[in-house]
């Protein structure tokens, strides 16, 4: 199967020197990108015209909790605690596999739709959210989140579903979908299965998915415990390594910040849901830039954001920072798009496969449908990322291509009936967590 | 002409018991909201189809430059003085009348396609943005920037263009476009001006529209040369009065927040202008509370936006202040949906006409189609107006009716010719301030 992105108006690459091609196509075949050129002259087995139309890479979301999207909106406004224990933790002890499966089917449309290609997940019932990611044909890496609470059954339970959830990945064989181990954080897992996490991951060439100083009263907890902030435990026992993804990573000192960019650690930033939940506190991402730490961005569940629109934590990730900083020129455009695409796939290790438009590189790729009165007018070649980061909405996204396949086009999803998924996903909702209409 | 809205799946009425309805029409004839119920059985020249939406009232912002939406994207990132004295102003001294058009046509057409009803406008050649104004049917207010500087020469000008604003929105006698008599800041105006705005309105019986207190220097400066604060001086000179809508005012102490309240002043917080210029603050909309001053949202000019998005502005409204103020509870979505809504009205001394669906009011009115996977599932009564504020898009709205009228239909605009206008915008756009492409 071949395509041919044709008359592009802009071509927004990502690639090393961040070029912006005017007027040009993408050829892509079997997957992949073959050819980037003014003219290609390659016969497509589809042809698709896409003036008026920005391609860019698909964005990478970096810390989701993907079947939440079931308790959108279900609770807001509330206190942490409050939020956790009256609401969030009895939905979640209800949940079923079944229940996991329809929540994440509709992340999974949501993210598709508004342009993201590609995600890390923390949840259970793994093998639901895996039916629903290979319904969908997005790309995903998935992991079972780990709370052992320091208890030793807990412990081996949680291992015995991670390795599960591992070999029922493994027997897949599908390039797409990838897993993580994910202890859930070091205040919530035991030092046995931090390391337990640490060496499967070796052992099986694995990303670690954890959240690490999301909380100013978790830090200081921490300290009164241990001795030591979160950063520098996890140091100490030699659990942080270039495998871990860590979310959220607000509340953390210099030196965390330092020690974090030394071990080659990857940050998930997640600036809608820290806001939101009102945390206190702005992540140190200039702090993180400075020691060299891969900043990526992370929309995180749903309950608490509540969209899983990348456009969306774009902007509030540039804005945010911006406006704590009292500095304009902190995180410009280009470089939030960079948290987006290429950082992503970074932090995901999977930089020489996704995150930029060259050849050679999966086509995860997306268009902009400028014909919309947010989206106009594009001043020019340097206004085109200023545009895509502060005006563009994930509903401009017109057309979402995953490894080549064509998932949405004009809006529309191709393969799936989007009215029967909602109204299964609206019946399970009810069920599971309704009010009396 | 009457509408039958059928069938909505809920009405957010925002009428003073906040009521949410479900399963209910709304019978519009001549512009007026007629019957809500359960049962309409008045026989419509239209029914329109509402199930699996949401009927809410329009949104109105009140802070805009529209002419200024030609240069959305033009420059970003930059320090304020340099992307005035650089780019903004050498831009702004091009402008025709033509141009203005263009930028208000689009700003138009950006606001009633995102679901904006009704607006407050300061800006120049205004007769342009009448045009623009009545080809699209939106609800306005407009007003003549006066800036003299201190000088008595421009002082006459700003007056006679101001007077003759007047005059030509008198005549024109369309109940949907009114004025407003705009001192731009009280650095940037005259004494004599201040006092000459103030009595024009209260002789015209019209609306004052300016800015006060958006940067800390330009508190720090005018307290330094008036040894008063800005709200103290105006005060102290007999301008505050309820007639006035005051942008931004973000540094403020509190007795400038007492004397607001005291005086009746209205305010039209710009969150996402405030943050995206990062000049520091955060507008100290729970002090304002206290002080039972009415606070609107406005988006300010798509320059340092980049976009006309209520909803946009809605989220980071919220979210600004939980994250500054460490407290998910302040600002909760009921309370910020007002603000965009019936504060916005009152703002705007409209609110017998609009801002709520009420029997007897103004038909400005949004369908928000829930058929999206971002606003999947509604979990019942107590959730929708947290997923209209946290979840829905500018975009989700299917459409837009301003006076009884249907201006947009399932996102497409029924009576202008979008293409043509997005060529011409653009055109305009590019020959202005293009780059070489």
């Amino acid at each position: 199967m071949s395509i041919l992105l044709k008359n592009c108006d802009w071509i927004v690459t990502q690639n090393a020197s961040r070029e912006i091609l005017r007027n040009c196509s993408v050829y892509v075949e079997d997957g992949r990108i073959v050819e980037i050129g003014g003219k290609i002259t390659c016969e497509a087995d589809r042809v698709l015209n896409c003036e008026k139309k920005v391609l860019m890479p698909g964005l990478i979301n970096t810390h989701t909790h993907l079947s939440m999207t079931l308790f959108r909106g279900y609770a807001d406004d509330m206190p942490l605690q409050e939020w956790l224990t009256t609401k969030i933790w009895p939905l979640e002890s209800k949940l079923t596999g079944q229940l996991c499966y329809q929540g994440a089917l509709l992340g999974c449309l949501e993210m598709i739709r508004t342009g993201t290609t590609c995600f890390l997940d923390m949840y259970y019932f793994l093998e639901n959210i895996v039916e629903a990611v290979k319904k969908t044909g997005i790309r995903a890496f998935l992991s079972h989140a780990i709370i052992d609470l320091f208890d030793a059954g807990s412990r081996d339970k949680h291992q015995k579903a991670t390795q599960e959830s591992i070999n029922f990945i493994e027997t897949l064989g599908d390039p797409k979908i990838g897993f993580a181990i994910a202890p859930h954080a070091p205040y919530t897992c035991s030092e046995e299965s931090l390391l337990w996490a640490r060496e499967v991951a070796e052992r099986e060439n694995a990303l670690i998915h954890i959240h690490i100083a999301e909380m100013r009263s978790e830090q200081a907890e921490f300290e009164k415990k241990h001795g030591l902030r979160e950063v520098e435990y996890l140091d100490k026992i030699g659990f942080l390594c270039p495998r871990v993804v860590s979310a959220h990573s607000v509340w953390l000192t210099k030196r965390e910040v330092q020690l974090l960019g030394e071990k080659g650690v990857k940050v998930s930033h997640c600036p809608v849901s820290n806001m939101k939940l009102a945390l206190g506190g702005v992540a140190p991402l200039p702090e993180m830039f400075e020691s060299k730490v891969t900043v990526s961005l992370g929309t995180d569940g749903a309950a608490s954001n509540n969209c899983l629109d990348m456009f969306d934590t774009m902007k509030f990730c540039a804005l945010l920072h911006k406006a704590h900083r009292w500095d304009p020129t902190v995180l410009p455009a280009q470089k939030v798009l960079d948290l987006a695409t290429v950082e992503g796939a970074k932090a995901l290790g999977i930089e020489e496969r996704v995150g930029s438009i060259e050849e050679g590189k999966d086509a995860d790729l997306i268009l902009i449908d400028l014909k919309s009165p947010n989206l106009m007018p594009i001043h020019g070649k340097d206004t085109v990322v200023s545009d895509i980061v502060y005006s563009a909405k994930g509903l401009n996204v017109a057309t979402s291509m995953i490894n080549g396949q064509i998932l949405v086009e004009d809006g529309v999803f191709q393969k799936l009936d989007e009215e029967e998924i909602y109204r299964e996903v609206e019946k399970a909702a009810l069920d599971f967590a309704g009010q009396p209409r």
